[in-house]
This record gives C-alpha cells, structure tokens and sequence, in this order.
C-alpha cells in the first residue's frame, strides 16, 4: 500500500474549490505506485486521478504535466491534467504539489503475448515521434549521470561480487557516446504497470501512464527498457518471438537505423543496470513503515547478468 | 615489384662503410611491400634486409627502429636494427632514410590452418606485454584521427553507395570510447605476409616483421586485424575453428576482460574500416608507372559490410 501522504474529504473539497469540476463523490485510495500518492476521485463532472507528488515540484513537474498534455493533444492516450481555475495544471495539496489527472479506462496485463508486445511498441514509436516536437527539455532524470551518481554512493555498501559487476559494467557503458543515437523525449519506465489495454487479452493499447521518469535520453533505450520487462522468459532471457513482435512493431512505425542495431545489445545493458541501481537505491532509501515497499534489486542485477552474458558471447572462447 | 628508390652496388658498399659488416655479397631486390624498398644484402658477416623508407623518418623512424630492438631484446623474434659506427641504427641511401636490419629465417604462408592461428594469438600478446614496458609513446598512426581525416578527404571522391556505408561506419564508430579499452603497443599490420613459420605447414613462428604501422592503440584492435586477414572463409565470413584458435591462443597468455569482448563486434569493424580507407586512399594517391600496385580496396569493403550484418544482427527483425 502506497499512499505516503493522506488526504482528508473536507480537505480535498476545499482543495477541489480551485477547479471548475464539482464536489468529490469518491475518494479511493490507490495500491500501486511506489513514488507518488494516487486517489481515484470522482465528482460530478467526471473520473479522475488525484496525484500528490512526493519527490518532485517546480520545473520538474512542470514539465511532466505539460509533457502529459502535449502527448494527449498529440492523441497518445496518456493522462493530461485538469486546468484550475487560473490556468495552473497543478497546486498544494496536504502540503504537496498535486494535480488532477483524467483517468483512463483500461487495466495493466501481467501476461504478455505477442500482440501485446507488437502494440506497445507501435505506441512507443507513436510517442517518441510525438515527443520530438515537444519544446521542452529536461534529461533523462534516471540517465548516465544519475547512473555514476548512484553508483559511487552505492559502492560501498555493496557485497564485493555486487560492486565488482557494478564497476565493470560502469565501465563498459562508458565505452559508448550514446548522444550520437537518434533521441528524444523517452517514457523512462514502461513497465507493463504502466500500460492499460482494452481487455486482458485485448491488444488495444487505451492508457499509457506514469511519465514521472520522463526525459530526454536515447529512444532505444525505451525500448530497451520494455523489452526486459515485456519479453522475458520465466529465466530471464528475452523471448525470441515477443521480442521480434515489439521491434517490429516499433520499426514499422519509426525504422530503427544501422546505429542502433548495432548498439542493441549495449542498451538492453544499460537498461537493466538502470532498474537494478534503482532498485538498490531504493532500498538503502525506504523506511519501510512509511514508504512503500522497495522492489527487490536481484532479479535485476540478474537480468544484467544475462544481458552481459549474451552481448558478450565469443562463440570462440 | 615494389622498388621505389634504386640502390646501386657502388653507393651500397660506400653505405656499408658506415657499418662494422664487411663488405656486400648480395643485393637483391625483395618484390614485397607497398610502402618502402627492401633489398636483401649479404655480407662476410651475415645477411641482412636493407629498407630504405619512402615515407617515414626522423622521430617517427626513430620510434620503428627503437621498438624493434626493444621488442627483439624482449625475444620478439622481429628484425634489429644493425648499429652503425656510433650507435645510429639508420643513416641516408640514395637520398632516403634507410636502416640494415637482421634478416630473419622463415617463410609466410597463404593457407592458415588453426595452428598457425594459435601460434599467431600466442605471439601476438607475447608482443603486447613485451611492448607495455617499451618507453617511447606514439598514437596508431592509422588510428581514430587518421581514420576521420582520411575519411574526410575521400567521401567527396566516392561513389554514393560506398559514401554512405562510410558515413554510417564513423557515425557507429564515434559511439565508442577506445580508449577505456586495455592498450599499448600494436603491430597494426599483421597479415599473414607479416608472419614468418619455420615449415610451410609448421606450427612455430619464427618472424614477426613490418612494424611501420605500429603505435598505440586498443589491443583487441590487433587482434580484429588479425582475425579479419587469418580466420576468413573465401566468403569473407569468419571461420569459427580458427577464429577460436586465435583467441584461445591469445587469451591463454593474456586473457581478454569483459570489455574487451563485449567490445570484439566493434573492433571487428574499425579494423575493416582501417583497411578499406587506406587502400582507397592508396588507390587515389598511387601513379602506377613508378609506384607498387595499390591493393583492391573492395575485398575490404565486403569484409565491412559482412562485420556490420554480423554485429548488427537483430535476430528478431
């Protein structure tokens, strides 16, 4: 259960006065989300998200909620923010910065089949295109300098097997100058979580949510990031044919170039090194009495493992 | 026929003078190598290979000679520069720089079976760790710069087929950082005419020659050199025997690290890239009357294309 920041009935009526939307109806508190508070709200005038952000505000939330509004004009399904009163996307709420969102129909899937795999990456190449005429700038918050950040900080505590794979994977990542891949604004966290489709066994992508990782940084790695969580088999490895469903579902719509074949496999690295420090970070950080549970960080440093193993492969050795 | 530069046997035995060898037996002239003029020369005292360089001098021959001795003291079985009559391992013939320098027994071979293959991965990092002491510095002078340089000046001249398959390549090639990769001394040239056996089919090297090209660089660059020249079936494809031969050879004396084989697909293809450039540089520079025929760059471009195909493999595309 993650809500961090409890919000009162008579509190959000009052916060509610600022909107043109009505009185709530209903005020539900959300599970999932280990970053920010959500309540579903509704009022007389529609359904609604209710956001109360934790970790971010100012320019950095102006810019996911006016990323989020830019994508939705732009027809990806994703949620955009209700104006108050006054134009501002967003206001203090319980002593956090909050923002109503429209809720999206549609619910996450767990089981992933090739159609599934094939629309996301449809969806995923709709939203990179949409994203590059975005006049917003803001880097990957979770990128290469945030990785050498964590890292150092992490280093220490780390089991020496642990620190070993970390270094070097540091430095084989340093080998590569990802700024000369085609880029642009990317999801940063497209986890099946945050994809809701028709029907559990529909292929139709409906909502496309949770842009609080979003940045500037290589498309590939967006999509790299989807295929370790999409198309994976029960051991990690990437299963052939979801897989191909994603990449060619992406490329018919935005065709991937000779550079970014060429560095695939060094993205799929890059991003499940991005999820275990992550993850390893959030664990050091959590309370857990008050936070939410931080996800465990092995299976990711795992998933890394696999990745370097399969990049890596002399056949010859 | 590769004589650049003439030498008489007048002008030879004045030369000679300058040495403690006697006098010369032989002169004759050796039909190999594109970049200098070689002439075998026997004397009472033994017999030699007399260069005379074309393009190099002062610091840069400096570098050669000394790494020579340097590298034959350390039991490189490579060439030595004789010392003349106050220690100056080369002195002016006919208007060029020119060197006596050891000859050595042995022949090359056409046909590499995988023992010549492990033989030559053996050498080649019995060669790397003897040149890691070697204290002179200077960059592959067919390295990144030399490469982008020549690049430049040659896109204009091409076809635009090979114009853009050459774009692509330094496009892909910028995205890497060698220079994190383990480095020091390299060959650079290793081809099998470079390489001298004890039998045509015995497996003991007994020459390593030609280290005009040599300077510091990755070492895995060497290897891909090597592997793109020994291991190739007729198709150009690596053939996995004896690619395995060549790396087991090498690692077994200095063993290859992580980065260094998560990075082999790349050098792959800087090292076809090296060669393909330089000899459509050459093709472009050469008058034929006078100098030696410029190698076909095309065999060259293949390999490119074939190493690009392999690391660019998306098996799900």
């Amino acid at each position: 259960m993650s809500v961090f920041t409890p919000v009162g009935t008579a509190e959000l009526d009052a916060w509610l006065l600022g909107y043109d939307v009505g009185t709530a109806t209903e005020l539900t508190p959300i599970a999932a989300g280990i970053e920010n508070t959500n309540y579903f709200v509704s009022t007389q005038q529609g359904s609604y998200v209710l956001t109360l952000f934790e970790r971010v505000g100012g320019e950095e939330l102006h810019f996911y909620l006016a990323l989020m509004s830019h994508l939705a004009a732009a027809g990806i399904p994703c949620p955009s923010p209700v104006r108050r009163r006054g134009g501002s996307a967003s206001g203090m709420l319980s002593g956090k910065p909050a923002a109503l969102l429209s809720r999206l129909p549609g619910a996450s899937i767990e089981q992933t089949a090739e159609d599934h795999c094939a629309a996301l990456g449809e969806m995923l190449a709709r939203l990179h295109q949409a994203g590059s005429i975005f006049p917003d700038h803001r880097p990957n918050p979770r990128g290469a300098r945030w990785r050498r950040d964590t890292a150092q900080a992490l280093l220490p505590l780390l089991p020496p097997e642990d620190a070993a794979l970390l270094e070097e994977e540091l430095r084989f990542q340093s080998l590569f100058h990802l700024p000369d891949l085609p880029r642009g604004v990317v999801h940063g966290d497209l986890f099946r979580d945050n994809v809701l489709f028709d029907a559990p066994d529909g292929p139709r992508i409906v909502g496309v949510i949770d842009f609080y990782f979003a940045g500037e940084d290589a498309w590939l790695f967006d999509l790299a990031v989807c295929a370790n969580d999409w198309c994976v088999a029960p051991g990690g490895e990437l299963d052939a044919s979801r897989t191909r469903a994603l990449l060619r579902g992406y490329h018919a719509r935005r065709p991937l170039t000779a550079l970014e074949r060429g560095a695939w496999p060094v993205l799929l690295r890059a991003a499940a090194l991005r999820f275990w420090l992550s993850r390893l970070a959030d664990r050091q950080r959590h309370d857990d009495a008050h936070l939410g549970r931080a996800k465990d960080p092995a299976p990711y440093r795992e998933l890394l493992r696999l990745r370097i193993r399969a990049a890596s492969r002399l056949p010859w050795l």
